[in-house]
């Protein structure tokens, strides 16, 4: 992964010549394209942690296991968000992580909580290093240091219970590992977040992640069934259940506990057959309020997708201009959409996973209800398209923060009777605050999860970036956002989960009752406090 | 409701004559009929509340709303588990609340809550008042008097989203009557514990209920979107969210909490589309495994129905022979069984709810696999008669214990790989636990709940009674069969709950650091611990 942004070092660009023309044209930019500064060049204060700190660690894991050199220092400094990207390119993170250590088995890890409670330093777990929240951050709070706990070397398969389709794991793997080594088996795991190149299944539980085929497969915590957390005050080992109805979940306490209370080291996963079809197809429709109907329809007639997506006009529109959307992109496919009267229509994308019989007999009853609400049928090649390019998201952005463009997306979830309220509120947010910064941008969004009861929204927005003041710059707009979205009725995340970013609105979220209740426990499994200071509570 | 048992008081016996014969030489029983005291002869001790506590409850909600009368205490005085009404049908039991307590209001309630935990009462949230373990146990640990809060003047629907097929109540309001005013909207919560004449929402919540359509529906925590709860230290109130990644959910930490932290008073509850079509009808199987394989190979294969019960070979002959099922019960049944090879096996029932071409299809795929497992359709009848009895066992209970049998229920769930294991080893705990109280009886199992990864498992156990020991046999096949599920693999309770009997074994479940964090949550919320003292943990 590339310590400055996202991804393999060695692949080409995925900005098209004449999307960046388009964009620069757009957005007013004029500057030369800037790239990160070299490695070397990155500052880092000295490590915080005595040599007593180092020789003891090394002592418990191993000379080769506890690293505090300027690379290691730099890759664990900081996750994927805008403000951390722009930070790291230019040279400046916040900070650093002072070591970080590699324990290679649950006894280890125990030993290491143990005495990073003893020294006074702080713990932050890392697993593939995605957040996109700040849960990452490498701050020490009232600690005299901060280490990472990189969990790869804990990335081992120890049970596949074939039969109740139980698989159980250490919390280093990686998603995509896991999904390969299933897949030999005719297994999926179906959990494909834009992330699922590098992100842990580990950091999945921790940050109640969601996939893309969520929909059908079920968020995380769906798919969580039981898990080990070592605390520094004592393990919970939850073992894995179908159901149970002995008091309240514990599991659901420790998923989402994003580092706070002790690391989440093994899960039992559910896993599904792996599909024999998959069925992928795009449709547009008239209006943002038209498609989200048709969705909220097709979900609660229980013949959800298990792949749903929906671009608002602006993004539909973007999208299109930008990257091209399969076949949409020829002027054949516009010219048809226009005599149709979709000329600024919506896309939608729906995907059908299943055994043969099942899924077309859902995807026959889901056409003929888009149809019905007003959806026209384009075909697959949107669909080719959009899977093709699922994963490589990241990768522009990097391309355009050279470019000098500021890029950063943000989520929430809300019933259906308030989505298209919320959806417009938002946008107006982020628009307005992004003029008042002198730099108006383009705002697009998307519905990418969908429930009986409601759906997500995410939201991409493109503005130019003002040299020097990109931090600042993206925190009005961030701060906008987020009031317009806890205001407006949404939840302050969908499935980026809370961080450092959204610690603020927590209070808002779940009560100051609330707060104390999940203080208490913290407290409690982490009585000195070292677990990821300053993320998740306010 | 009877005091001393089950529902309608005015309701006719279910027990036909010849079925009360067969049983009776089944079980060697040769004692005459025992009907309970009368209520007048039921023994309390004087209510423990001063005079002062009297005043000034009743200064805060009313005269009419604090109720310390013989009826109301002996009402309030216990569940519905089998040691609950045999010692109060003997006139003996083991406590009753000091007194009831009715708020109509958020307001009223804070106001109780306040009071109770200056004056050192402790309260037992009350809501349809059919817990069977032991979850209205008046107990008042370490304080002065304990006090039943009954929630049924709290019973409004506060809301109804139907774009988003969200229904807000208070919590109070019973399964039943929301089900009717749904029905009247074309809706339905679809959720059918046995208890469902009676039990209230905010104990399905409290409790983590099943129901008996819950495989389809799913369990009641996944139908709570928001919850308020009001605890001593606070409120804390959850908005209703289709799904959220902030933070660890409070809201599975508060359903299933039992009163132990709070009372739940508002519920915002996912509803669905009443179905247009519900297609129920019986297979039968040559054994226990194999319908448990055919079962499994159908919810795993996404076909799943929204009822799916499997007796095995014990319940099957007991359910023939005493109530008959269906078509079965008459002679010709019996002669196709046995002429198809399958007069001692299992029988199955199967119901596919929803929208007609989704339901019929889901059911031709999963007949079509029935088929191929070894399974033999046998028409309706069996499902009819299921469903026309399908809250009945409670009343049929009572009969039995009057004419001296034990009749207990329990219940547990597992892995698929681990199911027929663990039914042997649970089903043979019981029966030698029986055998050595020198009473042997019959143990019969069904499963009710399936999911991808598993099912549960329900045992019902029938054996003569010692008239005087009926509780230390009780707790004797009791102690055996928990025992048995926890050594064996499986969850303590899959939706009876924990309450006070199966407290003991929270910590096998939970393990010590589990308990730890739940205590802390309770130590902040209900400082004083007069929420439920003595249920749930430990």
């Amino acid at each position: 992964m590339r310590w400055w942004g996202w991804g393999d070092p060695h692949r080409a660009s995925t900005l098209a010549p004449h999307a960046l023309s388009l964009l620069r044209a757009a957005l007013d930019i004029t500057a030369p394209p800037k790239p990160p500064v070299a490695l070397g060049h990155v500052h880092l204060e000295p490590p915080a942690t005595s040599a007593g700190d180092l020789a003891e660690l090394r002592n418990l894991i191993g000379e080769a296991k506890v690293r505090d050199d300027h690379r290691q220092r730099v890759i664990h400094a900081a996750g994927k968000s805008y403000p951390d990207l722009v930070r790291l390119r230019s040279g400046t993170p916040e900070g650093a992580p002072d070591a970080i250590v590699y324990p290679a088995s649950r006894e280890q890890l125990h030993m290491l909580l143990s005495v990073c409670a003893q020294r006074s330093l702080a713990i932050v777990p890392f697993g593939g290093g995605t957040s996109v929240v700040g849960g990452l951050a490498p701050l020490r709070g009232e600690h005299r240091a901060v280490i990472a706990l990189d969990l790869r070397e804990m990335a081992s398969v120890l049970e596949l219970d074939r039969e109740s389709l139980i698989v159980t794991v250490q919390a280093g793997l990686r998603a995509r590992e896991l999904e390969g080594l299933l897949g030999a088996e005719g297994l999926t795991l179906g959990h494909f977040p834009q992330s699922f190149e590098y992100v842990s299944l580990g950091g999945c539980a921790a940050t109640r992640s969601a996939g893309q085929a969520s929909t059908g497969y079920g968020r995380f915590e769906e798919l969580v069934l039981g898990l080990g957390m070592s605390a520094p005050a004592g393990r919970i080992e939850l073992p894995a259940m179908p159901a149970s109805a002995a008091g309240p979940s514990l599991r659901e306490l420790i998923v989402g506990s994003e580092g706070t209370l002790g690391v989440i080291d093994e899960l039992a996963l559910r896993v599904r057959r792996a599909p024999s079809e998959r069925l992928y197809e795009g449709f547009f429709f008239e209006s943002f309020e038209q498609g989200a109907s048709a969705f909220r329809e097709m979900v609660q007639h229980g013949d959800a997708p298990d792949v749903a997506r929906l671009s608002d006009e602006q993004e539909t529109g973007i999208s299109l201009a930008l990257a091209g959307t399969g076949g949409l992109k020829t002027r054949v496919g516009r010219a048809y959409l226009t005599a149709r009267g979709y000329a600024q229509g919506c896309l939608a994308i729906l995907g059908f996973e299943g055994e043969a019989e099942e899924a077309h007999g859902r995807r026959a009853r889901a056409r003929q209800l888009m149809r019905e609400q007003g959806g026209l049928a384009v075909g697959r090649s949107p669909a080719t398209a959009w899977l093709h390019s699922r994963f490589t998201a990241p990768y522009l952005r990097d391309e355009l923060i050279t470019h000098g463009v500021i890029v950063e997306t943000l989520e929430t979830a809300t019933r259906w009777s308030n989505l298209v309220s919320l959806r417009g509120k938002v946008v107006a947010a982020i628009a307005e605050s992004l003029r008042a910064c002198g730099t108006p941008g383009v705002v697009g969004c998307h519905v990418s999860h969908t429930y009986e009861t409601g759906a997500s929204l995410y939201f991409t927005f493109l503005a130019p970036a003002r040299e020097g003041e990109e931090v600042a710059q993206w925190q009005a707009v961030k701060a906008a956002a987020s009031r317009a979205i806890v205001d407006g009725g949404g939840t302050i995340t969908h499935h980026h989960a809370v961080g450092r970013d959204h610690a603020p609105w927590m209070e808002r979220e779940i009560g100051r009752a609330g707060v104390q209740a999940l203080r208490a426990v913290k407290a409690q499994l982490d009585p000195t406090g070292i677990m990821n200071p300053g993320k998740l509570l306010p």
